[in-house]
């Protein structure tokens, strides 16, 4: 352990660190979420509103973490979720994350406003897991351009945004400066290493369900929908060709006073958790966390801003870090709630919690 | 955008700096409420207990605002409630709002009480909508020539304040030093540019529905009835010859502990909406607020203190960018949720918020 | 209106001004409340938990505040609690009350353990109407000379404490140097102006029903038993001769964490209202608060630390002011309801809040 | 009252002024609880989200306390939880609390990890009726000479603590440079006096309910299962040879987020309670809690944190003040609820507190 993370016992010790650590800036553009930021705070929350019921004497020390994901086998259910322009934190970016889910055998999901392009980080950390998280941009040779080079380097998994057909109001960020126009201008070439404010008008918002089945049928690539936070939207998009669908509100950044993953995933899971693999992500900071979310159904958990408060304090040591961290967490977690594995978790372990549902 | 404008992005952050520009008098009259303030406090509030339930890939980037109003087609949702005295806080006064509402094609709601009588703002702003904001008085003459005044400058609508029998216990407002009767005196010509402590006392507390029969029957103008709160009083305005009902708690100002607009809306959306215009006010700020109204079956919002903010703050320049900041928020809002246009709104969009109840 | 009272408009203004005037003992025994204060805190916010659904138009301007309690006519429906040792705050001790109860036309309920003898208040202030609060002594002789007295002295109700069979944990008062062995004492005469520590141990907590029953069996005056939380103890206490009964936690100074007298009134209401009166106190601190409790069913509210702050703050005349700012805030309640009269006020009327119950 | 002592009133005291008392490392071990302390904090809070309804002229004054516990007849419900290491806080350690449960006849139940080994405090104190907390370690022989000692010097039942196959997540301890890897390494002799870092690791985490049965059949001593958070786990504990169990989230210690013993005892009760004995732990801090937790379907209490609070502050003497304090405020509690014996409390004198369900 490296002297940047001797105090560090949870993410929200890294969290805490990283708030000195970071730029103005930086700092903004990362933990800010739309308008009021009530859905930001309630990420949070709403794990902390599901109380565990866990079983004694399971004889259980060293549980199995292990999920089927996509149809493969990994060995725990954390993913990296995609955030943009690393760089803005630590020069190491995105190949700093990919170093530490390599070490720690998480997939990572890298996003379409990365720092570093798709076929450069597969050259710089080959041996890690790659997803690649899309946006459509108004330019369609662009956006293919992207998923050929997604396909073409590895990744094995597209993961289509479906909650940004414009910017949300992220008063943080306009008060450090940036003012976006809610109004989409006209795609152009796409430069990776900008700032939101000249990407982000690129974004084709008039996506629709017939679009998400034409780009599932025109990859080999397994498509997830990120951003789904209803029943309705779960059924659609399995209906369209979806691979798994992720339950997200975008880290709280888009549309406020939405549901949280934790709240909205129980009736995702319900329509259709039978037919393809269910994921969640939202202020995911626990193992306990993830325990209450694999038992609401969740196959796996993405984990976003807690990487770029590691990278930003000690590079991809400390992206490690905050692996290793919710890693052990998650395996205490499981041998104290008495499940031998993953598979044997299900409803009956979590119930609204008392303190919040007196 | 002005210099007093630079780091306003949410009628937050106009409140906030209006804190610092207003008298101590004018901030006491503006924001204060009833007695504890409990109704007024959960005027705000009470938007933030709804969920957002949006829907994805619906195409939709750039909504259509419209809504049918009175009949007439308006280009979005938004009225400016009626305040009284706006000379309190900028010699723009209410001209200056009128202008505002002009720019931006909002419906503009003068007050009985305002600084400027009603052929006066008629003239110096011709090319607002707007609607008349009418008390009654003991006077009956008074109230009539007011009534003739409205109909002979152009404004399209009356609209009946029913839940000011008596005057509200403004505490703020005692603690600058005016201490209102609650028993009504005797009616006397109106000063329109008095203090309510002059003018209140005049208002005709014993008014009733026959009244409201006799006053909708007397004008052409349609007459909305504002400060219904149930169900069985939205039936009463409906069975006596209103045009619309404004569900409405005076901004807190009026009976503390009564519901707020957001949760008195429903039910009488349920009992009258079929029949005529629902409106509603109280803590109107975000355009989420504005979505959960529609959805909720709103045909319109109004909207008030922020207005006196941003003008006392900047002038019409400052009531203009509350405007503008309300009508960019509600289309970022509209677009996020997936409604191409106000008529798709329905309660399905709309649920108790889990952070609230849990 | 003295000095003092310049800047007083509500109950809280008054409690806040006795606070510095008061001294640190006063303060102690006046406010403070058994062990965590659960109770006391929840007394007070119990009626925040409570909408008012006003009824608009119904003409009223000036309602009829006048009840009937116990048979008779009464103007208003305050009645002064019994309270402890007045003399304690101020030198006009209940005298003081008295006089701005007679002032007000208020009753005032004298307690067994006042700074004042029933026959001495009775001739100092002849003209008010009194009740007399009663606690049993273990010397049955000292507790029949207490009745007498009463009886002899115009008083026209004995009011049966029933809810401190022993003393309650008292937190502040301890602090204060005071510490009471719960196990009672042996009676002996009774010195009317020492402290609690002296005489609180020779109540006689093995007071039962049949007790009751003697006890009404054995005057003239009806029998109020103040301190009934449940509906199985109203139910009793109508079949033992009760003339009335008063939902009372004793100020949340005896058992922590029972319910407050606005949860518990509706209960009892509905369990003995329709065969006597219900009171209720505890809390009452606005005209709000009156408007709920006569909405669920009580006939009238009983006011206690109020008072003791107004008293110790200016005498008498602090008294009344208390008194008076809750009768302005009771008229203007009732207008603002739409309720000419307190027999139109029922259950329609109130409604759990949303901000309470979201 | 010893001068360490005299402004103590209740437990909240004695812990305020042992804050100041221990030092950094004691504090941190003692106060301590699991991740976000979420179940810590909610272990004092659910007995506050519950009321009592308490019965008027039961002519109760002096109530009876006693129970019957593992069939025999205590003269109070309140046992002192098994905790470790007391010797961190003062040099009196175990024999203190054991002197002082003596001198107010409370069970005083060891832990494995106690600073003083069962024989030795058997020496000491013979007159306490005494319990042994029981940890099975990977080393059997060292676990069953534990239990030989138990059973040879007097100890009257065994406490099978079932909520830790692994350490949870302390971070207060890893803050003061403890960390403990949560995989247990190989058994080795116990050594009585280390800190949780050293013998912590040897505890088997693998124990089943089969070793239950075994464990029970092999001694005469009654096994008490600790840890129980359901009813499938207290139904598991009946059928597997359990005497009692006592419902407890190892003060909060474990894992994070589980219910309360508040919260979780009445499903226990209502499962297992006509069978056998139920005791709940966590949070007992009032009279009025102890009085709940009987009538919910206890027949016991168990404090462990106040009493090392009280030793640490002032020895034995300390440990004494915080029994006699909870012993008090029972008597109190009992005698204003109006329940003559233990034995009358049911789940009639008990309901969800107002302000906490709405």
């Amino acid at each position: 352990m490296s002297e940047a993370q001797l105090d560090l016992h949870s993410l929200a010790d890294v969290r805490d660190a990283a708030e000195n650590a970071l730029s103005d800036r930086a700092r903004a553009y990362i933990n800010g979420g739309a308008a009021d930021e009530t859905t930001l705070a309630d990420n949070d929350a709403a794990w902390s509103r599901l109380a565990l019921d866990p079983r004694m004497l399971s004889g259980v020390t060293e549980p199995d973490l292990s999920v089927t994901l996509l149809g493969r086998r990994r060995p725990h259910p954390i993913v990296i979720a995609p955030t943009a322009f690393a760089a803005l934190v630590h020069t190491e970016a995105e190949p700093g994350i990919a170093r530490a889910a390599a070490d720690t055998r998480t997939v990572m999901c890298l996003s379409t406003f990365a720092s570093t392009p798709p076929a450069e980080l597969a050259e710089r950390v080959p041996d890690v897991t790659r997803w690649f998280q899309l946006y459509v941009f108004r330019d369609r040779g662009a956006t293919r351009a992207l998923i050929a080079a997604a396909e073409a380097h590895g990744y094995e998994a597209l993961v289509l945004t479906v909650d940004r057909p414009v910017l949300g109001i992220r008063e943080r960020e306009r008060r450090m400066g940036v003012r976006v126009d809610p109004v989409n201008t006209i795609g152009s070439p796409l430069p990776m290493n900008s700032l939101p404010v000249d990407t982000s008008t690129r974004v084709d918002g008039s996506l629709t369900w017939t679009d998400l089945e034409r780009f599932a049928s025109e990859t080999e690539l397994p498509v997830l929908v990120k951003g789904i936070l209803t029943a309705r939207d779960a059924r659609l998009a399995a209906d369209h060709g979806a691979a798994a669908v992720i339950v997200s509100n975008h880290g709280g950044r888009q549309l406020d006073t939405t549901l949280s993953g934790a709240d909205a995933l129980p009736e995702v899971a319900d329509a259709v958790g039978s037919e393809l693999d269910v994921l969640v992500d939202g202020g995911v900071r626990r193992g306990t966390d993830i325990v209450k979310a694999l038992a609401l159904g969740a196959r796996a958990v993405l984990v976003g801003r807690p990487l770029l408060w590691g990278l930003g304090l000690d590079g991809s040591a400390g992206a490690r870090l905050v692996l290793e961290l919710l890693l052990e967490e998650l395996e205490i977690a499981m041998a104290l709630t008495g499940a031998a594995s993953v598979s044997e978790l299900d409803q009956s372990f979590v119930r609204p919690a008392p303190w919040a549902r007196p």
